[in-house]
């Protein structure tokens, strides 16, 4: 039943289908959201519009985005039962099990039972999932219960607020904006391809987004913000951090945060969110966190000529807005969230169950043998 | 980045990876688990010898069967939180989101923190499906706690005794157990596609499993014999079946239950589980099922040369069991998450992360435009 073989291993290079969400490595500095160039995007607008348009396909007007805004916002509550079975997890739980529950759990409460219901679940997850994992880490690691309703002008906002439980500054606040719009969307890469194949058997929302968070947590894909940051927690100056780096080059160490699988020359949300870290430095005063990794940078681009990617600076930028580490993979889906949903929306829109071959490589039919002669 | 365009949407007919595990339409009579003839496996073996081969790429001796089943069927207790949220689910759930969930949640309680874990968790999810199923379905239908932990001599009859909570018909036990012989694996079919994809991330055990059940929820991959046991119990005669069915075919309507992917002439499991529907219709007495069954088979092969597949005679099976029609693709998942971890377990052999590349259909390159400008 096999026709064609593919030539690269995992599908690299090959088109799994269509989409017109996202081009990445195509035009302009390299990746563009429905069209418009990252750059713009990151400077001028903030994340509820770019969430808007990759589920709408256009840029909302004012009132348009007024209402989505006022949708989403109104969206962050949870159920009662949702609130126990979070409650019920022990603070070691990984924040993507805890995530990828959450979201299946909402979908037992409040099931799509229609496709009709689609823009109204992706708007729902949306607010539902800073409350999620904000809900669970507050309770979990201070034994308090953190008010998911309460108003916030903004998804970024909502995410600190029930984070900290105090009013976010407003430069953090940006700059978790600026992080979200950076994460949103980034064509068939492995998460939203997973959510694209359960998509494609026409199954419902929740277990499209459950799905692909559970391919976010893999190290392969989510989590290299992450491991940047426990590197860079590592070293004690920027000269200890360059020799450190270097000795981990000689052991062929991975270095997480570098390189891409699709960019060649840079990742154009590299100097984006660089920029933004290197304000929050001074913003803050102690600018270690960002020189530690301009160091690295520098090390990396001299020894391996390889470029920093989206990751790496997120880590000193999350870092000094004080978000746990457990929490950077958790906020990649906040964001990307809007990505999956607006991937989900396509596939159905123009559906063939996702149902490739396989090349055999195992046993030639072989005759059965009786439990008692083997 | 796209090198080359695939022929079939859906991936169809494209190889997408390398497997050992499975043949379907190459040889034998149609479908092979690595390399034994499934009509030879449903005639001697025990789903735990299947799950065994598939696991372990080897039929186990005694010894070893002996050992797994006691692994197996002393891994059906479930976490006393995880009951607590089986408790919270109303009955309108429907029962692959509660397995879903279900299997989400064991992942927070007893995540996979090393692949070395692999083998443990295959063998307790097989344990723990039925039990999260029939915990949730008692709970919820009856108002009654099952035991899930008492001791059964094979999972087939884990299943029955959990959901009808007396000791199961020996006649029942063996057909459930070749019903499971029958789901427990098919090539890269779209769930265990997904579970590969996130298995591809390096993800854990738990997030890969969520994310197949997920995509066997959907209408064209899982639920036909759901949707085949509703529409025999419409149909008040044999007569009227063929009647219904022709009436049904000149309005377009699909009939769920016939025809496949992959297979053109018949589907090797058909004969096998119609046997023993039969055999179940004459055991009951009331051979009405069964003979509406037919009647519809019939009608299909001589409208529409369509055979049927591997689903539809497990309608009126299942039927004549007792088992609820919700229960039936929770039953298939408790099958096929043997062939599911078979294949994370493979893809982690040798592994690269499916990545793959998308073909663009959107807006050429625009300029940003002003939110006041819109």
């Amino acid at each position: 039943m096999v026709d064609k073989k593919l030539g690269g291993a995992g599908l690299r290079g090959q088109s799994a289908g269509e989409t017109a969400l996202c081009t990445v490595g195509m035009s302009g500095t390299g990746l563009t959201y429905r069209g418009y160039d990252i750059t713009d995007l990151a400077q001028h607008s903030t994340y509820e519009e770019i969430a808007y348009l990759l589920l709408y396909d256009k840029l909302p007007n004012t009132t348009e985005l007024v209402d989505f805004k006022h949708r989403i916002l109104a969206s962050t509550n949870l159920p009662k039962e949702l609130l126990q079975t979070l409650e019920l997890l022990p603070p070691t739980t990984h924040p993507m099990d805890v995530l990828r529950t959450g979201i299946s759990l909402l979908g037992n409460f409040e099931p799509e039972t229609d496709f009709s219901q689609q823009d109204y679940n992706a708007e729902r997850l949306l607010g539902a999932c800073p409350s999620i994992v904000n809900y669970w880490y507050n309770y979990s690691h201070n034994n308090r219960r953190t008010d998911v309703s309460s108003p916030a002008r903004s998804l970024a906002e909502h995410f600190l607020r029930t984070l900290h439980r105090f009013e976010p500054d407003a430069l953090h606040a940006r700059v978790i904006d600026v992080s979200l719009i950076l994460y949103a969307e980034h064509e068939f890469n492995a998460s939203t391809f997973t959510a694209r194949v359960c998509a494609s058997t026409l199954s419902d929302f929740h277990s499209c987004m459950t799905a692909a968070i559970g391919s976010l947590r893999g190290p392969l894909h989510g989590g290299a913000n992450e491991a940047a940051m426990a590197m860079l927690e590592r070293f004690d100056s920027p000269e200890h951090a360059v020799q450190q780096v270097k000795q981990m080059l000689a052991r062929k160490e991975l270095i997480m945060g570098f390189g891409h699988a699709v960019y060649r020359e840079f990742d154009p949300r590299n100097e984006i969110i660089k920029e933004w870290a290197k304000k929050l430095a001074n913003h803050d005063g102690d600018t270690s966190w960002f020189e530690l990794a301009c160091a690295v940078e520098q090390t990396m681009k001299e020894e391996k000529k390889l470029f920093a990617n989206a990751d790496f600076f997120h880590a000193p930028a999350y870092r000094y807005m004080g978000i746990p580490t457990k929490l950077f993979t958790p906020i990649f889906v906040c964001s990307r969230v809007a990505g999956w949903a607006a991937h989900v929306k396509e596939q159905r829109s123009n559906n063939r169950i996702i149902r490739p071959s396989a090349t055999y490589v195992g046993s030639d039919p072989r005759p059965y043998i009786a439990l008692e002669d083997r």
